[in-house]
């Protein structure tokens, strides 16, 4: 199954259906329907047919998903069981409450470092620990990490990203309020979260 | 002008012509084109004209746009002379981040206060205080706030969002990984920035 047919709302809703059908025992239930899948989790049947059609094919007639194999497909196409490692630069207070986040593994993301200009290391909890920036490239070769977070301020953002693509990071997630530029071949989703808010407002005031 | 009228993709870049117009007096320059605009910044000229057209109306023939009432349309639509207030619930690590992020008033939502369970009040730097949740529904009330921002954990969000309905709040911008269930008329945004980096991560691994 091609991940790229996944869209971000079917993605959105895969954690859902695995909470769910994680407790459910493919001893007793080796078949599941989508209807009871849509009454359980108050969805409508056509989008779960749908998800799962992207995900993991049709279901068999009269019988419904394999409660198996359909909780393994969701698990592949999330990576929840393989998380793909990704480091953070910008250890300032979004960087922290990001590092505090209890979401990104269920969506098959794990960062397991984080960096600032700070001499120190930090450990920070006992999930992460804050490295200096002297120390990034080479974590990020030999990790082969491929997945980077900025949250520095607009003033080191570019910098941090040159080091990124340095590192062999090809996916970044930028959090600064400022473009960045990236070589062709790197991926750059920027998150404006003024701008979401903005959105709300706007259509409050109108 | 109908602010309904206005995209995100418009609204996103709104603060960028601001802060170039800001830095042009209309004494000595009462005319810029689009043209200029577009090259300044390094955008389409068709997509300035656009994103213009929405906000402002259309240019003067030959003489472009009137950088004062250019200037005081994007303000307008912005909101950014009469920044919309909003409340924050949950001064957790991320509320804490956000409410440092500088970047909201640009786009006209100032944070005005922020509620926690926790008893006390905290002078919270010198711009916003953390009052004890007692106070919430009175300090809305009072200050006819219409925004509200969730920043606790799924436990207590939906609790949370009731308390913002009966304080007439009716625009939600929600962080808490959960569904909220919301009455008609109040507009509810789901901000899941696990999503966001899964979808990252789903592009990267294909």
């Amino acid at each position: 199954m091609d991940k790229s047919a996944v869209s971000k709302a079917t993605l959105g809703r895969l954690p859902e259906y695995l909470r769910m059908l994680k407790n459910i025992s493919p001893e007793t239930v080796p078949y599941i329907s989508a209807t009871t899948i849509a009454k359980k989790l108050d969805l409508g049947e056509v989008q779960v047919r749908k998800d799962f059609a992207s995900v993991s094919g049709a279901g068999k007639p009269k019988l419904g998903y394999s409660t198996f194999e359909l909780t393994e497909r969701i698990e592949e196409c999330l990576g929840s069981n393989k998380p793909t490692p990704a480091v953070l630069v910008g250890a300032g207070k979004l960087g922290r409450a990001l590092l505090h986040f209890n979401e990104f593994e269920k969506y098959g993301v794990k960062i397991v470092a984080a960096f600032d200009l700070n001499e120190e290391t930090i450990n920070f909890g006992k999930k992460t620990e804050i490295l200096p920036m002297a120390r990034f490239e080479q974590f990020c070769k030999e990790g082969q990490i491929r997945l980077g977070i900025i949250t520095v301020g607009e003033g080191s953002a570019q910098e941090v990203c040159d080091q990124m693509v340095k590192g062999g990071i090809n996916a970044i997630w930028n959090f600064a309020p400022c473009k960045l530029n990236v070589p062709s071949g790197v991926l750059l989703q920027n998150e404006n979260l003024a701008l979401s808010l903005a959105h709300l407002n706007n259509q409050l005031c109108n």
